[in-house]
């Protein structure tokens, strides 16, 4: 009974999103709290998802000629303070550590927000001439923001992720490796996560602190909110004059190296709970769920039907799918609701019928869809089912993004609609920040993306009503 | 110029072996040196290798039934001071943050030395019955202990390990899990890493702050001093006890569980290297190579040489090995000092006359042996050459092992042996703390381990004469 409980109680998404997600989050086994507010503990379930997505963009990232380094955790105030735009945007948000024992540090040192400090001084240190570019560094790492409001995964006082940092000999060359990883990350995100982005440059107001370009993966959540799923940073030579890192030129000249650095965190995960989760809990897609299929004798007492379940376990993983079983003692009702809460893909459910006809049942996680599948054919159609699984999860969320972007052609019907149905809304924008600002302001839309996929909606800006040439897709950020 | 310095500016390590190890771990590109002492930088080389270790260590911890999680960088002072031994062991050396942002904060937060207590809160809030056990977690993740000296690899403030810790709800299963993690390490150590290690127990006076019995696999290093390479503590249910962490039993009473952690750290790196290195730099055992195969065109100018080379390559890496060419236009003496400081176990020479003879020389890193082998037989004969090299590392090392572990009869040997010869001393010893303490005060060994594999070297303990059953391996310890 108590059991039962347990898996049940999540609070409807249309009640409290926020408190539906945070009862998935604990309630799938992904998370618990530390007695640290902020800092949150990645449970087996959680981190195996972790794992996952590590192990898909670390491939990706040494295909494309990167290198994983480590640096130091900490970082001395002046060093952080080398950066003038990177320490404002940074310092008032940093842990300081004073104390080493019982002594008192000559110098504060922060616990990292992130590390282009240190990668600027290392490299100050090693780079000399044109023949060691580029150098394409990443980490995976925890990092350290003193934040005031903080919810698991979504905004962790610390949290888990991988930050690239590179240096090229040409600003072309930055510039394109800027974009490349940011392309990463939309296929990562579109065809692993099956969480559909939408792929643009921020406004200048939102940049990376330092930076002179950022471009975003925006993803829209099942509450109409954008989350920011992956950023990509152009520096030009700003970090390397201030750190005076140079090399010597084919033609035997100084120059400073142009910079990019770029990141995916634990967020993505809050994501892919607020893409897909419904209200029996989370839903993954197949290709990033640790377990991808669990097999649920029913009425497991009777004759052959745990031998038989036992068999598909092993029949699926041989097939290479990520198959467990369950043949814990609780009941085949709990069972099902705690598969489901944890978000497992398929379910297969084999009784002392189905074994007499030579059939299972496959129950999809997703849509609920049920089928029934013959005993000897489960090695090819799983893998298909699977597929299947992702391309309509893919698919679901699309259609979701799709429906609630809306154009807008005046501030009116920008705020007449956000307030009615909230989701994306798409204007011209003339460009000035001013224009940025109102739109937040009286409009509530807390980002801002310049989509790649531009559209010509007309030529004045709403709230002007100058001339406006750049098309932005306007929304309420996590 | 510039360049055949930069290789060949490494000490001699009879010269100062010190030297000669910070020389190589810089020289072969392994570590940076931050601006804050003790912490370093693992450039793209040295990560590398962790990572293979890594790659190792994680498999066979997931073949053993233990799941990755992620645990806060930062642990409240209160929760490290619940277990007496534990703070008293850790608290003079850890790293205080005292402010977040701008705000002193009302309770000092220490980053980890290491994390059993919040191992300890996570279990407290989630065990709940005998059906939860045993759980057995690793964490991969860096440390912080604020030491007075430092070196890269053997003593860093900062650095990388993975900590396993486990609970069970029997003492029997709980020995047997720090035994068995142990085991997994020497077997790493002697099969990976071509490192023979010493098994055995640590006296009271070294046990891990906290633990009842402290396990550990000891190395021996070219100047003769032990390495510990990997540790595995059984802690009994004081931990438990500390933090009333409790779980209900199959007869329904409120039980302790039994704890374990254990733990590996980049520290290994710096055995490795002291272990086989050389006066030419690094030399690694094939299995843990980031690069196994170094193909370098000699005359690569001339027609067909660097065409044969990157088919050399290619031809390799199709057989499943680690290989690259360099094809850089830096000389070929250098290449060659280069790639030996690097410690690539095999190196492939090609030049003219072995394209017309149709073969090409294979020099092994470790022996200086040169081979000539047919090109159209390198998928075959590579692969092996690897192995053997690999097994020839071992038992050089094992060789050193045997030839430098030296018996004492009395105390006046053992002095006269240390001095003398280094190395490790094996001695009967009665089991006093009084004789253990003037074997290190008299001989000057530091580290004590009584090991797995007993001998019966005599019946006497040879500080205070009196009966002794137990042998004792001593050294001095990095």
């Amino acid at each position: 009974m108590a059991k039962d409980k347990k898996v049940t109680q999540i609070t409807d998404m249309d009640v409290d999103f926020a408190q539906w997600f945070t009862d998935v989050v604990v309630k799938a086994g992904l998370i618990d709290y530390s007695s640290i507010k902020g800092l949150f503990i990645l449970r087996p379930y959680g981190y195996a998802i972790w794992e996952n997505i590590q192990a898909v963009l670390d491939k990706r990232f040494k295909e494309t000629g990167h290198e994983n380094v480590s640096m130091p955790v900490l970082i001395p105030e002046s060093l952080l303070q080398k950066e003038k735009d990177h320490v404002e945007g940074f310092a008032p948000e940093v842990a300081w550590v004073t104390h080493g024992g019982s002594e008192e540090l000559p110098e504060r040192l922060c616990v990292r927000p992130t590390s282009e400090t240190l990668f600027c001084e290392h490299w100050s240190h090693v780079l000399q001439s044109w023949r060691d570019l580029p150098m394409k560094y990443n980490q995976w790492c925890s990092v350290l923001r003193w934040e005031k409001t903080t919810r698991p995964f979504l905004r962790g006082r610390e949290f888990l992720w991988q930050e690239g940092h590179t240096i090229h000999a040409t600003e072309e060359e930055a510039r394109e490796e800027t974009l490349t990883m940011l392309n990463i990350y939309a296929d990562f995100c579109e065809n692993w996560l099956a969480m559909p982005v939408v792929r643009g440059q921020k406004t200048e107001k939102e940049r990376f602190a330092g930076a002179e370009a950022t471009y975003t993966v925006e993803c829209m959540m099942h509450d109409g909110k954008a989350l920011q799923s992956g950023t990509s940073h152009y520096f030009g030579d700003g970090f390397a004059r201030a750190f005076d890192m140079t090399f010597t030129g084919k033609d035997n000249s100084l120059q400073y190296p142009f910079q990019t650095s770029w990141g995916v965190s634990t967020r993505i995960i809050g994501g892919l709970i607020m893409t897909h989760g419904d209200n029996s809990g989370l839903v993954l897609p197949p290709r990033i769920a640790p377990t991808q299929v669990v097999v649920i004798p029913v009425a497991a007492h009777k004759p052959g039907v745990t031998e038989k379940a036992e068999e598909i376990v092993d029949l699926l993983k041989k097939a290479g799918i990520r198959a467990k079983g369950d043949f814990s003692d609780n009941g085949t009702g709990w069972k099902f609701a705690e598969h489901e809460m944890r978000g497992i893909p398929l379910r297969i459910e084999i009784g002392p019928r189905d074994l007499e006809n030579g059939v299972c049942v496959a129950a999809c996680r997703y849509n609920g869809e049920k089928l029934t599948l013959n005993l000897n054919e489960l090695e090819e159609k799983i893998p298909a089912l699977l597929e299947e699984i992702q391309n309509g999860m893919y698919r679901k969320a699309k259609a979701n993004l799709e429906n609630n972007t809306r154009p807008c052609a005046t501030l009116e019907e920008a705020k007449e609609t956000m307030t009615a149905k909230g989701g994306f809304i798409k204007t011209m924008w003339c460009g000035d920040r001013a224009c940025e600002d109102a739109m937040k302001e009286q409009v509530g839309v807390t980002s801002r993306c310049i989509p790649f996929a531009q559209e010509h909606l007309g030529d004045t800006c709403p709230v002007c009503g100058k001339k406006a040439d750049k098309m932005v897709v306007w929304a309420v950020a996590y």
